[in-house]
């Protein structure tokens, strides 16, 4: 298909995808004359992709093209390279730097993630500790929380993590959902990024429906 | 207590409090001389909150003071006065604009979300509509997955809201374990923002496991 077509089909303005293709984060078209160029599935795919990473996930374009890289990376093993691509994902800024290992809060907050991992059997997350950046980010949420005077531990966690996991299972059915490897690549970081605005929003509602209905049950 | 006092067991700078006490996120303290002033509990609580609310919740300190008239307004319920003051929590700013009702995927999305409202009862939230900004931000968050090509629908999303739901059901437990009405209020608020990366961390970690699950499984 030509520019323009991408265009319609993207919903993503010609001027757009023409600033992401100078930045790289499109590959370029095939060359068919001196001023046109034509796409195929595999660039509206990737426009799409790049299009939730930075209009849903606000995500820089020098971060965006960091992630396509390890997207494409396909020298490592399938769910490797989804689970890089999806590191390679930006967290929270200021909780994800759990590193000050003397600060008894931070102290705190590692052991009672250590025996969360422990408690709900997440093998493969307690191996990777503080090298996966969502275990940093988890480290460094409850060590706030702690300083902060809200009382959490383990048994508070517990259920969050149990559901949390069957989270995972309706994400993971939508991944593998898709054909190739590289469209389960693709949809894996473009669904972690599509779907934290659909959690955090479903769980506000549930908040006020829940808050509701024991403001008339009266409690 | 003291300045001092209250710095030391918030763990928030003396220069930092004055800078909140400046600004009026934090009421004055009773003054006890012409260079000293006495704070108490509730001045402890409320940097707690503010505290969660900038440096978690990343929030201006514009917003933050919005917030904080929301929790002081004691002319309403107990339950809207909670809600009011978590409505005035920031929302994803690109997604809770979903005004153009002309908009074609817009209209999907709204038709969508009404259909899941019903599908799990939650009537409230279904009464309240778009004059909810978690509502506003799942309309706008659903309409980007349907232009950006992925699908959804109503069976998609129903286990992410019962699960939402559960959710509900410990934050509420939380918030409730508090004592007052002020400090239920107070905590509301805190706990949303302090839960979000809580919830997204261990999304995240969850779906790494369940990747590596299905990877040794060979599917």
């Amino acid at each position: 298909m030509r520019l323009a077509e991408l265009s319609e089909r993207s919903g993503v303005s010609t001027a757009t995808i023409k600033y992401y293709l100078r930045e790289k984060l499109l590959p370029p078209g095939r060359r068919v004359s001196a001023t046109q160029a034509e796409y195929d599935d595999a660039h509206l795919r990737r426009l799409r992709l790049v299009r939730a990473m930075i209009q849903v996930g606000r995500i820089s374009v020098a971060r965006a093209r960091e992630v396509l890289a390890a997207v494409d990376d396909d020298s490592m093993d399938h769910h490797l390279r989804m689970g890089t691509a999806v590191w390679s994902l930006p967290h929270h800024p200021d909780l994800g730097d759990a590193e000050d290992a003397d600060d008894p809060a931070t102290g705190a907050a590692r052991a009672e993630v250590a025996a969360l991992m422990e408690e709900v059997g997440w093998t493969f997350a307690a191996e990777q500790g503080e090298e996966s950046p969502a275990y940093r980010m988890l480290v460094g949420a409850l060590r706030e929380l702690a300083r902060l005077g809200y009382p959490w531990d383990v048994e508070h966690l517990e259920p969050y993590a149990r559901l949390a996991e069957r989270i995972a299972v309706a994400d993971l059915d939508m991944v593998q959902a898709y054909g190739s490897a590289e469209e389960q690549v693709e949809a894996a970081v473009a669904l972690t990024v599509l779907y934290e605005p659909v959690l955090l929003s479903l769980r506000r509602l549930a908040d006020a429906e829940e808050s509701n209905r024991r403001a008339d049950g009266g409690s």
